[in-house]
């Protein structure tokens, strides 16, 4: 039995999983955002509900939309995909379950709260490559989170007008959907090894401070990274965060600068990329399931096979806690996962 | 790329993933039912606490104890174990985020509503088979629900004594933890292959007809692997439901016999094992992750290996849903996932 418990969750893939394709999906704030272009399904009625009656049924057709969108460009049908992996942060996962319910395919239901993106990619590659490709040729990952879903399941009503700490995220209304094969051309984005994360608790219990219960996460799985592959961060093109978000990630940063890693002149976050830094009420950044997700499909994985990016680390950065748990005083530990994705 | 849907899902592991150990976990009611001497941790102070001040703490120190149980069966160390797959019922998958938080282990959080425990143990079985053992020795996967966590999430307020209907199911205040690897001795329980649900929406929106909502998605899976194996139920010992109750199991026994097998005596349901038919209160019979988990975990694998059962079908089957997608007059889809298990 392995006993190297520095390597644990490392996982070498047996071959590249390639990402096929990938489409993305954002709401009002995200597409007036510096991305705001690239996003390939958005609600051109100008709101965040996507033909939907309710916020929740808006979420699954975000998905439901996106993952149609990632299977269009390549061409590939239900009957081709011989699983998806999925998760958002609805209570029950019913943002996926809803969303893909129309779909002839597998299903995996994930809750890595916004690190799910990371999760999906990580448990479709391993399925892509470990298994022989007679029965899993391709595999799906989408993810999603909607700011207005979110918010009336963990904060208060949207219309009450409380006001939020300069700590506080802004939900994001968006979604990725990713298609990965064990079969690629040159120039794809190619997933070659990924690092599971572990929960940290580093005792942070403010709702509104998303950013610090996550860092030491990204850190503690980051350093694991790197020792074990023996590299640093110039090795690296890119070092990716999730959503740390401003406060996050200057934790990130300083606590990475004390493991003697500097990071800043390679890191950034899809939370502060995803808004303009001057928008308004947006806070320390973006936040959610949606915000890792859309932002690889939307701008990443392009930047990658435009040969922009050849040499990236994507970690998307979850918090793990509920509104019951946080009302019952317990802290909220976070989860990082990390794939190094080059370009094939 | 693959494009034969009918054997999507379907994965025949490159080699067998063993069951190296199990320990299960139960409550007041389900140790003073049919199995209940055979729970490896239990309350000693006749209640369901387990030492804990709130119900949903109580829910996470199950799997704590039950994980540690499962380990200690076989004296490996959080350092043995390359990734632990947990979900449960709690918003946000609280039960094993908190539960499981105490072991340096990378985790993978799951939802799989009541078909938990079968989408873990798949899961865990492609990593342990899949991807060379130097990074993958062995997994574990954890399962749990707890009857008063679930109810003041799901229900109304366990103190507020209103009548539930005949069709109702209890959910089960249990769990179970398994661990997996890819090198076992002889008379192990072996993981051969194993069926990945999708959704199947039959229509039904009744919250207090799980099994309605479920059995459909049980026959569904049960076909198709029939149809890809070209099996039929005299081929297996035991072909066993996860939380069908009375109502779900009677109608996919129906349904099954309408597509040409008859399954009566082969087919047994974790939720009709676990309490004794005339035990007050339990309607339908059990249901919940912790269900099918601790079914399996306290009766199951102790039977096949004694050598009792040597070939049996385990479908643990979950129900789509969460309250709000109910208010909201949404259908409950049901999913079914299968996993093939021979005597070692």
């Amino acid at each position: 039995m392995s006993g190297n418990s520095s390597i644990r969750g490392y996982i070498k893939l047996p071959s590249p999983a390639y990402i096929l394709s990938a489409a993305s999906a954002g709401g009002v704030h995200e597409t007036s955002g510096p991305l705001g272009g690239r996003f390939d399904v958005t609600d051109n009625t100008g709101s965040d509900r996507f033909g939907k009656s309710t916020w929740e049924d808006s979420e699954s057709e975000m998905q439901r939309l996106t993952l149609t969108s990632s299977m269009k460009k390549i061409n590939v049908s239900d009957a081709d995909i011989s699983a998806v992996f999925a998760g958002d942060l609805q209570n029950q996962c019913v943002g996926s379950n809803y969303g893909l319910l129309d779909f002839d395919i597998p299903y995996f239901g994930l809750y890595g709260a916004c690190s799910t993106a990371a999760e999906a990619l990580i448990l479709a590659s391993v399925l892509v490559t470990g298994i022989s490709s007679e029965y899993a040729g391709t595999a799906a990952a989408v993810a999603s989170s909607h700011n207005s879903a979110a918010e009336r399941q963990f904060r208060s009503p949207v219309e009450y007008g409380g006001q939020r700490t300069p700590t506080a995220q802004w939900m994001v209304t968006g979604a990725g959907a990713f298609i990965l094969g064990c079969a690629g051309m040159p120039g794809l984005p190619a997933i070659k090894e990924v690092l599971v994360g572990r929960s940290v608790d580093m005792g942070i219990n403010d709702l509104c401070n998303m950013g610090a219960a996550m860092a030491p996460a990204a850190v503690d799985t980051l350093k694991r990274y790197f020792d074990i592959t023996n590299t640093r961060p110039d090795g690296y093109d890119l070092i990716l965060t999730g959503d740390l978000g401003y406060e996050g990630s200057r934790i990130f940063r300083d606590f990475m600068a004390t493991e003697g890693y500097e990071t800043d002149s390679k890191h950034s976050d899809c939370g502060l990329m995803i808004y303009d830094s001057k928008a308004t009420d947006k806070h320390a950044g973006g936040s959610g399931c949606g915000c890792s997700a859309s932002v690889l499909a939307a701008d990443i994985i392009p930047r990658i096979i435009s040969g922009e990016l050849n040499n990236i680390l994507f970690m998307a950065t979850g918090a793990l806690m509920s509104p019951a748990s946080v009302w019952q005083g317990k802290n909220i530990p976070g989860i990082c996962h990390l794939l190094h994705i080059e370009r094939g």
